[in-house]
């Protein structure tokens, strides 16, 4: 019963297998065999477009290397008051752009509410010095709290975004587990809702180490390779990167793996919402479930071998009553429908 | 005939095959799972003392944070002009530290003169806010021309490290090809002989993508855990990292590809030597062989499947003259004797 | 009727005069003049105790280097979500810091609330390398909205604070406004109530250009030369600040600046208290008065040749109806009672 | 007998008195002043063109952000290897820069051998993400050894730096020290010869702190003024600044006093030249002058009130001989012929 991330998951059998295979032989390095630009070709073919994608080894890197490419002098990126970029990054963008900031903006459920970013950025004189100004705006999708924004959504803030010319960046560390909640397309779900960077993740959905950035404005692309090498990302057998995520999008294993892992997810959610020990915080949308229940339920089920962690109440939530406190629960690739149900009989 | 880079073999069968073995179960993230702790152990033994042990995904990130660690405000790091950190990083170094310089040390053959770095750091004051002071020494081990330092060069090296209190670095991405070649231990190459922080690679030496920062100094590691996560190097199924270094050490793996890449030069040292078409620069001493012919010459060779780069003279070699250049020939754990013997027949 | 900034004011009498005075003769360059050093000893007489001091060329500068002085890998500075260095510095804290955060923290009227920041810096636990971890609390004195924080209101934050091992900033653009504003001494104010680093300024009392660090705790010191020569904040003919200050505390001058720009204030609140065409927004304790009033009002104001700006309304701050604005007032050693009155006139 | 620094000496007169001048009265802050714009004005007429005017505190900040606003990803900026930038700001050009590297280049008595330039910059491919890649070029202007440019020096230099679309930069911290040795205009020493930035100093020649980046190409202005204020050096009372270049320029008073200082160092050559205990080490040809002599006779002229320093002797200059030292000797607009025949005197 292991739900204290979707990353205590090794690697999908068929990713492990794909790199077995291509271990050897010779092949050109940092990022120029002929894998390498097999899996580019496939970037395009899923996005249905030319992209430009950059493989990098975190989902730190490919969340902040995006924002230095967007990045002024005395820039300020806007993201979610709860995103993985302001809340799990150490202040990785932040050094990587060497001082911009992140602007924190609320909205409920992990989605920036678009009047309130509308209001933030509209502060911010363009030629005003003393406040800094504008470089970017960056959404979670899924967010940090499991939910997800439709593309009407995505619209609403590219039309922010880009009536102020600034680029809109895609935190897709869980790009898949949106994708397949939502039923859209890779290039609906992105460049054609107004997104400009995209942080691509396999990692969390089966992969062992496979992050890329996916530029669709291609001008960014001529200076996104030193950015890269300087930020100590370009890995020299890339391969190793390209193997994982040929195998992922082969025959469509990386939607099977999202999707089961959001399956998994609204069963645990089915077993929380009839459990007489927890509740439901909010309906799960992807592979993330929030559930209230009091500090010694949950340390009962951890001490029966239940893994999960509590979470930082979200601004705004009313729904934790004094003594209850938010815990997450996260399915993977690799959760069975038999741990689920075992977790569901604990707390029935 | 692969010599281009030993980067362009992708990774040894057994590293492979370890990877895939621990694709499945659940083990905590970020470093804190069972395969860490084990790994961490087996480089404590291999090094016969306590250490502390940081993976990161390049040999680059390895370099930077060690620096990092190191870091004065206006700090100088002083180095070996052409070396790896200098040449080949675009930067890195100096992005990871905010600002402070890497300070060029000259030398024959790659490896540092200690007369001229003991009047290099001598230069500066410890006071002196203009000239900016020295922060740390960074060795490469062996060096980018293929080169070694014994271990009473290293301590001759220490020494003046340690007289202005500035800790030691060894940029060992070439680690183990160095070790066989002097045939001492771990230890004596390293603490023993005044290396207060290693970059140890194993990507170069069979592993897919296998590095990481061995701190002898154990106060530095309290705070590198912020740096190398602030870096964007701390990866999430860390086990990837940790199962192949499982591998490359499990009998002796990783002395043996050291030893095969090594003898491999050798013998490629032996054709050359023996041509009519090229000559030796200098006699190789891990698995890199540097040689001197006409750059029509070189074509030739290219043009029958032979892979390889020329490479900048280093200062203070004298021996191309006009006309021809000098050309690097790495070899590597999948380097066959029956291609080096092809090659051989070629510059006959 | 100059009310748009106390930086509108050029330079005292007595302050040009002095500088003046000082111009002749050769002094040794960067800090190492006599009148620097009878500057350094008048600045432990004034604080009642040995003080390292650096004297910099912006309060921009005094802020930031502070705060690298406290900085850590992955370090937080909390401070006032309205604060100068929140709003009004470009990015320049993160920026010489390399990319640390500053933390925005509320409080009614520009002070930090203990209890928010109490549970802000309760989030972060010590070693957990994802969220970062602080690194130093920073409040202004004189806030941005021109009131002021008691000996004890310091107390409750330095309490925070040290608690957590976090040194204590304060940014004093406008020291000696608040502190006459208190009738405190400068130790109480500052060291006897827990404050660590100083950002004392006089450019906006009366000097040109003269702003210091001043460290109580002088274990900072040793690194601080070179964080203010690296930030180029060194300055040659640094005589050219010590002259300013030399002025600046002969016969309290600076005392009397600020005690006549508050009084200014107060004269000025008066009159807007009895005017029927804007409202006190709330009473200052400073030299900076804050009014409620339409804009077609305050444009009406501006035409006659009143000179003043919007401002930011607070968060928190309810005083504002729709079709209103809130409008600030700075007054300086140069305001004079006649132009105050005039103005008085104006809005009767 | 000040022979230190020209940093030693304090302000001219009539620059103190100027400054006075302005001190009272109201006037918008930052640079938005009627005396800014009308300095600002001086310089286009100056230089003979429209040009944008960034005032400054310090040298090194006036240097270190004109490489800012140059910069790259992976930047290299090219410099002489006993350049200021390089040996006298404690890092700030890299640290402000966040990262980029200064490139060292030879060159016989301070100035930049354009071979050697045109050598190492070719030694980069402009997509070369491994070595990093060219960003600007800087010249020192008089060197730090007192020596000049003629313009088609310059010339030669601007040549390479444009045909690899490089802008140029000029430390112009001894500009008028150099314009009035060569007697060409402003123009001339800068856009016409191919400048594109140029650090323009008054502090040394006779301002108590003054000085300005200038930049030809305006298009570089756009950013500027973050760039500036990001890095503390944006001052509210800014017209102390521009007070002092009001003066500056007024009367033709900074050629006044730099063919003064020039004057007084050539004199001061000539007693050298004449002298038994020391000998000139080459021609001055602004206002510094370097001399050979034994440490003891040094010590003997300074235990007689001479105040001087030594001085790093510059790669490839033979002619200081075992027991001898370099000396350096700065005179300024202060120097006055009396102490100068004084100090003759006592090393006739």
């Amino acid at each position: 019963m292991f739900f204290a991330s979707d990353n205590w998951a090794g690697a999908h059998p068929k990713i492990a297998e794909a790199l077995s295979a291509s271990a050897g032989g010779y092949e050109p390095a940092y990022g120029n065999g002929s894998l390498d630009a097999k899996v580019q070709q496939r970037f395009a073919d899923i996005f249905e477009r030319e992209v430009a994608v950059f493989f990098v080894g975190t989902g730190t890197a490919a969340n902040a290397l995006s924002l230095v490419s967007a990045n002024k002098v005395g820039g300020l990126s806007f993201c979610h008051r709860e995103s993985h970029i302001m809340d799990d990054e150490c202040g990785a963008p932040e050094y990587f752009m060497g001082g911009s900031r992140l602007f924190a903006v609320d909205g409920a459920l992990g989605r920036i509410d678009p009047e309130k970013l509308a209001s933030a950025v509209d502060r911010f004189a363009a030629d005003n010095v003393h406040a800094g100004r504008p470089a970017a705006i960056s959404i979670t999708q899924a967010t940090e709290v499991g939910t997800v924004y439709a593309p009407d959504q995505i619209r609403a803030i590219s039309q922010i975004a880009h009536k102020h010319a600034l680029p809109l960046h895609m935190d897709g560390a869980r790009f898949a587990n949106a994708l397949v909640s939502l039923g859209v397309s890779p290039a609906e779900m992105t460049w054609k809702s107004g997104i400009d960077m995209l942080s691509f993740g396999g990692t969390k959905n089966g992969c062992w180490c496979a992050e890329a950035v996916v530029l669709f404005d291609l001008d960014r692309a001529r200076d996104f390779g030193f950015i890269r090498k300087r930020a100590a990302q370009l890995f020299s057998k890339s391969r190793f990167i390209a193997a994982q995520f040929d195998a992922y999008f082969a025959d469509g294993l990386w939607l099977e793996t999202a999707a089961h892992a959001n399956a998994m997810a609204a069963r645990l959610a089915d077993h929380i919402a009839a459990s007489a020990k927890a509740r439901l915080a909010w309906q799960p949308e992807t592979n993330e479930v929030f559930a209230v229940m009091t500090a010694s339920t949950a340390e009962a089920l951890q001490a029966k071998g239940a893994r999960f962690y509590d979470w930082l109440t979200p601004a705004g939530f009313g729904g934790v009553a004094p003594g209850e406190k938010l815990w997450r629960f996260v399915t993977s690739f690799a959760t069975t429908a038999d741990e689920v149900d075992r977790f569901g009989e604990m707390i029935r």
